[in-house]
C-alpha cells in the first residue's frame, strides 16, 4: 500500500466528466491524508477524435501506463460512427494493459427499488474475462456493402486466458462466506470455446476443494437472474456472455446509475482502470441528473485494488447509507457527490 | 391451406414425450374435422444415440423432408455429452431445413406471474435467425487440452442470411398495429457482423416507410426487457443474441413453461419445425408434473404456418383462458391438457 498515487483520469464524454469529478472528490474525501494523490488528465474520447481523429496515439497509451491506476468516465457519442471509440479507446486499454479480469459486482442494497417483484436479495459478483473471446477484433468482411457480403466475427479462446481469468475466479470465490462459482457458457453450442472453457474450469477447481461449483447456459443463467438471482455468488465468464449478463444484472440491482467496474490486471503489469458501466448519456450530459453514484462504487474499487481495504469498505458504506436514505427526491450530480463525501468524511 | 396434414413427430428426450402428447391432443382437437391428420414418429434424441450412436442418420432427415411440419419435445440429457444432440440433431435440423425465421413471441397473458414488479405490458416477437452466426460450426480447437490450446468460434453473417430474415421482421412488423421493428446486436464491439447487420436493416427499412426502426445493443436490450418491456413490438437479431434474449422474455413472461416457437422456413421448401423454448428437464420427467402449455402455444404457431388461422387463435385463446383460470392448485401434465382441449372444443 504506496503512500503516495499516481492517477490517470479519462473523463471521457457525455456525462463521463461530469461523473468523474464526483468520483475524485470521494476519493480524496476517502484516502489517509498522508497520502500523496496526483492526477492527470487525458483528454480523450468524441471530442478529441472529431478535433483531430485520434483515439488513442501510442504516446499518450505509453503515458497512461505510468500510472498506479486509471479512473474512466465513459466515452462515446453518436456523432463517432460505432466501434470508433470502442475499439480504438476503450478496448483498446483493456487490451494494451491486459485487463484480463473484469470485475462487476452485483448487489442489491437495503432501499433500492428493483424492477423485480417480491425482495429479492441479490450480492454476486461477475468475473467477467476482459481480453479475449469475441471482443478480440478478429474477423472481417468481403465484399462489403454488397448483396455477396460476407461478414465474421471470431471469438478465440486460449488455455493461458481462460485459467488466469477462472483462477481469479476461485480465488474471489475461496474468499467469499458462500464459497460458489458459476460457470456461465453456451458450450453446448459453442463446442470448441464451450469445452475449453469447462475443462478448465474443471481441472483448476480440483485446486480449490471447498469452493461449490455449478454450471449454465448463458441463455437459462438469464432466467435465473431475474427468478433466483439469490442463487449467484461468483460467476466467471467470458468477455460477450459477461458483458451481456452484468448489464441485466445492474438492471435488476437497481440500474446502471449504481453498477461499477474494475479491469484489472491482477499481475500489476499494467495499471487497472476503474469505470462506471453505464454509457456516456449524452441525452442528460450538462443536466446535472447524471447519478455519480456507479463512478464513486468503481472508486472504491480502486481503492481495494491499490491496498486500501478500509477506504473502500468506507466509500461502499457512504453509498449504501445514502441509498439507504433516497426519500425520491430529486438530487443534482454534485449534490449526490457531497452528500457522499460527508458520509466518508463523517 | 390443405385438407390433409403429415405432421412428423420427434417427443425427444425427458419431458419431450410427456408435453408432445397434450400438443397433438390439442391439435386434434382444433382441426377440423375434415382435415386428414397423419403424424410419423421419430425416435431420435438420448435414447436412440444411446442405443445406436446415431444422432441424424441422412434416411430420416430424408424422411423428415417430405412432411408438412414437424413438431418437436425437447432433445437432450445429462448422460450425452453436450453439444452432441445440439449439434447433430436439433441445429442439424433447423440446419438442413433452413429454419432462417425462429420466431419467439413473448405475450404476458393476463393471470400470469412474473418476475416483475408493477403491472407490466408485454406483447412483443422476436424474430431470432436461425441458420447463421455464431451457430454455424465453424471454428475449432487447436492443441486441445494442453496449456497450449487455442479454441475458436466464427460468426458467419450473409448479406443474403440478414436481407432474408430481415425482411421477414419487417413484414411482421408492418402487419401488426405498433408497426416498430428494433434490431438488437452488439454493432460497438463486433464491428463487421454488426455493421452488416445495420446496413442491410436501414436499407430494407427503407421499402418499409410506415415502420417506425430503433437500435439497441443486445446488452442495453436485456436491461429494457426488464424495465421497460412495453417498448418491444417485433425484435430481429442473430441466432446467439436470439437465443440468450428469448429465454430472458420467456422468464418475464411466465417462465419457459409458456414459451413456445416456430423454427420456419417462410420459402416452404422444407417442413417448418415447431417445439417449446424449454428443454427436455430430466429432473422432473415421469413425475407429470411438466406443464405442456409450451408445446400447446408452438401447435398454435404450427396452425398458423399451415393456414389454420382460425384454428391457431383458437388455440391461443383456449391457453390465455386456461391462464387466467389458474388458482395455484397444482394440476397434471395431463390435467392442462386436457382442460385445453375442452376449451377449444367448447
Ligand atoms: C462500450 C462497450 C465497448 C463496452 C463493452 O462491450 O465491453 C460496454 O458495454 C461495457 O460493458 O463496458
Ligand atoms: C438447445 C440449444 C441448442 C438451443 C439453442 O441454443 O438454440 C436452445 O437453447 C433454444 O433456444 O432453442
Amino acid at each position: 500500500m504506496s503512500r503516495s498515487i499516481r492517477l490517470a483520469v479519462i473523463p471521457g464524454d457525455g456525462i463521463g466528466p461530469e461523473v468523474v469529478a464526483q468520483g475524485l472528490k470521494v476519493l480524496g474525501a476517502a484516502l489517509p491524508s498522508d497520502v500523496r494523490l496526483t492526477t492527470t488528465e487525458y483528454d480523450l474520447g468524441a471530442r478529441r477524435w472529431h478535433a483531430t481523429g485520434e483515439t488513442l496515439p501510442d504516446a499518450e497509451l505509453a503515458s497512461l501506463a505510468g500510472h498506479d491506476a486509471i479512473l474512466l468516465g465513459a466515452v462515446g457519442d453518436p456523432s463517432v460512427p460505432s466501434g470508433v471509440l470502442e475499439r480504438g479507446l476503450l478496448l483498446k486499454l483493456r487490451f494494451a494493459f491486459d485487463h484480463y479480469v473484469n470485475l462487476r459486482p452485483a448487489r442489491l442494497l437495503p432501499g433500492t427499488a428493483t424492477p423485480l417483484a417480491g425482495d429479492p436479495r441479490i450480492d454476486f459478483v461477475v468475473v467477467r474475462e476482459g481480453t479475449e473471446g469475441p471482443y478480440t477484433g478478429n474477423g472481417g468482411s468481403l465484399r462489403t456493402g454488397t448483396p455477396a457480403e460476407v461478414a465474421t466475427e471470431v471469438s478465440v479462446n486460449t488455455a493461458y486466458g481462460v485459467e488466469r481469468v477462472v483462477r481469479d475466479a476461485y480465488e474471489r470465490a475461496q474468499a467469499r462466506p458462500r464459497k460458489k462459482l458459476t460457470l456461465v457458457h453456451k458450450n453446448n453450442v459453442l463446442v470448441h470455446a464451450g469445452h475449453l472453457w469447462k475443462n478448465v474450469f474443471d481441472a483448476v477447481g480440483r485446486e480449490y476443494p471447498e469452493v461449490t461449483t455449478d454450471y449454465l447456459h448463458v441463455d437459462a443463467a438469464t432466467i435465473f437472474f431475474v427468478t433466483q438471482p439469490e442463487r449467484f455468488d461468483v460467476i466467471v465468464t467470458d468477455n460477450l456472455f459477461g458483458d451481456i449478463l452484468t448489464d441485466l444484472a445492474a438492471a435488476v440491482t437497481g440500474g446502471i446509475g449504481l453498477a461499477a467496474s474494475g479491469n484489472i490486471n491482477p499481475a500489476g503489469t499494467y495499471p487497472s482502470m476503474f469505470e462506471p458501466v453505464h454509457g456516456s448519456a449524452p441525452d442528460i450530459a450538462g443536466s446535472g441528473k447524471a447519478d455519480p453514484t456507479a463512478t464513486v462504487l468503481s472508486v472504491a474499487l480502486l481503492l481495494r485494488h491499490l491496498g486500501y481495504e478500509a477506504q473502500a469498505a468506507r466509500v461502499e458504506d457512504a453509498v449504501a447509507a445514502d441509498v439507504a436514505a433516497r426519500d425520491g427526491s430529486v438530487r443534482s450530480t454534485d449534490e449526490v457527490g457531497d452528500a457522499l463525501v460527508a458520509r466518508v468524511t463523517a
